[in-house]
């Protein structure tokens, strides 16, 4: 360093109307504040409805028309926070929440968001923060190595590990990787000829993802599953499916496979269909955003059984793994396919590190340039907890599930729609029970059409689940399958223990009373 | 609320083995620590060298080759993030920090960061939190108005502001929906007509976008800018470019416009650049991803003059607007457009607020799903700070640039490659003091070509740039205008001052002292 100079003193000379928006005492101050204001928000969250009772428009006529002209205290927003955001919020983190899929924070994943915001580095490549990088491939590798991912999907080998927002941004640049690989190989004309596969269990960003990269909705391949098949991807309707392309000239492409579906948590069988796209060089993507957690635990590593034959494979750390938001996991088999699709070196980016091409440099794994210290809040999680106590946790969360589907099947007038699977439980109140007059006769039961009719289950089961959600004392969300309303229990919220689990239960029994009246109404 | 239940105690009657995650104190305590912690570090920043030392693979080196199967005390963990992460990290929270473009961290920014980690919800539409879109849409509409966009940019209009990640996504979503429109206008199976523009400044971002999107590389159009022409975009050379391209039977779609381009922050001119594009029906985005901030003074609003006839714009508040990473603020006219392109309506996520059109989903304006409550963080700078302040701090940055550019220009050894804009100055040791004997007769003056050539003028001012930011000093980075090497000084780091500013031109000026001899070295 040189001596000449001193750096490292803040003057306290700054020009009079200059704000210091990093003075360490303030940001202690604050700092503190906050702490106190998340902690509090934490101990007294089961107190607030889990859906915000909020109507639309509610904040604007609450908040000023304009940004404020001179500066407001931490305290006056805060108050605000509490008073008119607070109300606004659906508490993902309530012990009550058993919506979509849980979003479980933690401790650990927020003091590494918190170290992660301080340092508020910009780690495109590597020379732009060699910690940032370093500590993004040993993460992925140790969580790759506790999933058991074969060692082709980790930085030994070809492959290697990269933190992204979600699996939405997963798919595109696994789907982009294998486009271009297509386009290379048939000439780039034959764009409108490419196709990509899923299931009709397959969660949306598959469909988005191939319409941002430019695939024809037309070769955008929905296949049709069965009950009988636990509705998952049949290899076989796979096969089929890709045949009649191939006899039609186009081009098969990308398959996303999903371990735990976003409607009952389905298992696609991930070996049977990579055998079927090796035969037709698709590359296989094999979505686990929430169930892959499960995999580090062993009882549950066969649903990834075949993933050696895979080309990549994503979880979201962020949905059940402790990892604040939002952290989506991606491992690929090949880097170079994602790097020569995703890579742009403009002159302002050249440095040594990248051209002696001994680092990674995570902006050609990606879409956007820019990204965040991600693998903070990662490793602070693995950490903190350690690897056994996480897959206590996560057996902890299918324990509970556990509990919730016996007490429904002790009850007659429920169905579980599908086998449970891992913590989420889907069900609905039978149509056998409504049919066979254990309907108490209310309006729900008799307005207008037959009641047995499917339009009919479906609707007193939205009622149930309207009554459930507007309790406050929990939220459940809701999925489809062949056309019948099913309601879904996903448990994982960090706070939830087994008594939440259990009122939750009573809760969906007592509003089932209200609606089909109190006969074969068991206790528990 | 039910009141056969309590479901607001946290039980302690968790099963022995199970970790508690969030629980209320142990999150206090760590806060607090890891407040100190970051306190810490801000206040001892200027002691760090800021460009990292560390050789590539160095923390692997430090770190087990897997997780731990146990826990770690956080006490632990800090240990090892001051001894083995933070000697990899550059850091861009330092005042000497003048490298790329700045990311300005503030205790605001902080303060948004850690509520949106600690409610940790999702807000991918509205009725998943409510308070997450409104919240958006008043900050975006207040950001909007102190910018002076025209109110169809609104939420008034038929406009409306959104909060992504990066410029990168910014772009990506609006072609996207300049994509579909023209698609839909002339049939899908023309997208290898489709004609994207840029200038030969514009940000690599663009040619990325273009990419995923699946936009033939061949009809990517980066136009070559002028010295003459302070390297902006002609609006004549883009209508020779299209009036070619038409000729031709392709399709102009999408024309990116910079306000403050990555190299010399120059300025396209927006206005003029606009009325060619929509003669043919093209699509404008006005990346202003750097100076748009700026844009906030009076003096500065003329930059994005025109844009009222742009489709679309975006800045990066993580830039050079006090909020910490990450947070894109795009604006569009017609946010149906945007809506159209990129809206996937799955049953899962169907509610009654959707339905009702009453309620803004921003999941169909970004490509991902999932979305982090990021409106909290430009929220508490505007209102922590308010816009006075935000003017006259980004104002103190300019006059820095000023002040640095000054000095600069009593050294004749030195040119100010292009007439300084906003707050970054490019230059580099002159090829005339070069040429004319100024030097001292290093071996970097003489070996092997000719003093005065081009490469050897490239090779003496990379070598400068080495050694300023091998001083641990100060870290800037570089760019190229025809082929000259330009060293890039940008200043806006949040923590820098005019004291910082003047040692870095003294790092600077005897480091050419060094590489060129003491003559003609005027001193401040």
């Amino acid at each position: 360093m040189m001596n000449t100079m001193n750096l490292n003193s803040q003057s306290d000379s700054a020009s009079p109307g200059i704000i210091k928006p990093l003075d360490p005492e303030e940001f202690k101050r604050q700092g503190y504040m906050m702490i106190d204001f998340v902690a509090d928000y934490i101990r007294n969250i089961g107190n607030y409805p889990v859906l915000s009772e909020v109507e639309p428009g509610y904040l604007r006529e609450k908040l000023p028309a304009s940004a404020p002209s001179g500066p407001e205290s931490i305290e006056s927003i805060l108050k605000d926070v509490q008073e008119h955001i607070i109300p606004g919020i659906t508490h993902w983190q309530s012990p009550n929440y058993y919506g979509y899929f849980p979003s479980s924070g933690s401790i650990a994943g927020f003091m590494g968001e918190i170290l992660s915001t301080g340092f508020n580095v910009v780690g495109f490549n590597w020379v732009s923060s060699p910690a940032a990088t370093e500590l993004e491939n040993v993460v992925m590798d140790w969580l790759g190595q506790e999933l058991k991912l074969p060692k082709t999907f980790l930085f030994e080998g070809h492959g290697g590990g990269v933190l992204l927002g979600t699996t939405c941004e997963a798919i595109l640049c696994t789907l982009v990787a294998a486009r271009e690989e297509k386009l290379t190989q048939f000439g780039r004309d034959n764009i409108g000829k490419l196709v990509v596969y899923g299931s009709d269990q397959t969660h949306s960003a598959l469909q988005k993802a191939a319409k941002v990269a430019g695939i024809d909705p037309r070769n955008f391949r929905l296949i049709k599953t069965k009950r009988s098949n636990s509705f998952a991807l049949s290899p076989d309707s796979l096969l089929s499916t890709i045949l009649l392309d191939v006899k039609n000239g186009l081009i098969p492409c990308f398959l996303c496979a999903t371990v735990g579906t976003t409607a009952m948590a389905t298992v696609d069988p991930v070996g049977p269909l990579c055998k079927v796209a090796k035969e037709y060089g698709i590359w296989v993507h094999v979505d686990a955003a929430y169930a892959g957690s499960a995999c580090i635990c062993p009882e549950f590593r066969y649903c990834i059984d075949g993933v050696e034959e895979a080309n990549s494979f994503s979880l979201n750390a962020h949905k059940w793994f402790l990892t604040n938001l939002a952290c989506c996991c991606l491992w690929v088999k090949d880097r170079k396919a994602l790097t020569k699709s995703l890579s742009e070196n403009p002159e302002f980016l050249r440095n040594k590190a990248s051209q002696s091409k001994k680092v990674v440099d995570y902006k050609d794994w990606q879409i956007p340039l820019s990204r965040k210290f991600n693998a903070l809040k990662l490793w602070l999680v693995l950490r903190s907890y350690g690897v056994e106590n996480l897959r206590n946790f996560l057996r902890n969360h299918v324990q509970m599930a556990k509990t919730f589907e016996g007490l429904m099947r002790l009850d007659k007038r429920f169905e579980v729609v599908v086998p449970r699977k891992f913590s989420l439980v889907c069900f609905r109140i039978s149509p056998t029970a409504i049919a066979s007059g254990l309907c108490n006769g209310s309006e729900a039961c008799y307005s207008g059409k037959l009641m047995n009719d499917d339009y009919r289950v479906n609707e007193i089961n939205r009622e149930l689940l309207d009554l459930v959600n507007s309790s406050g004392n929990a939220f459940m969300t809701h999925g489809e399958v062949e056309g019948a309303f099913v309601i879904r229990c996903a448990i994982g919220s960090t706070l939830t223990e087994e008594h939440h689990v259990i009122m939750a239960w009573r809760l969906v029994q007592e509003n089932a009373n209200l609606l089909l009246g109190k006969t074969n109404c068991t206790s528990i």
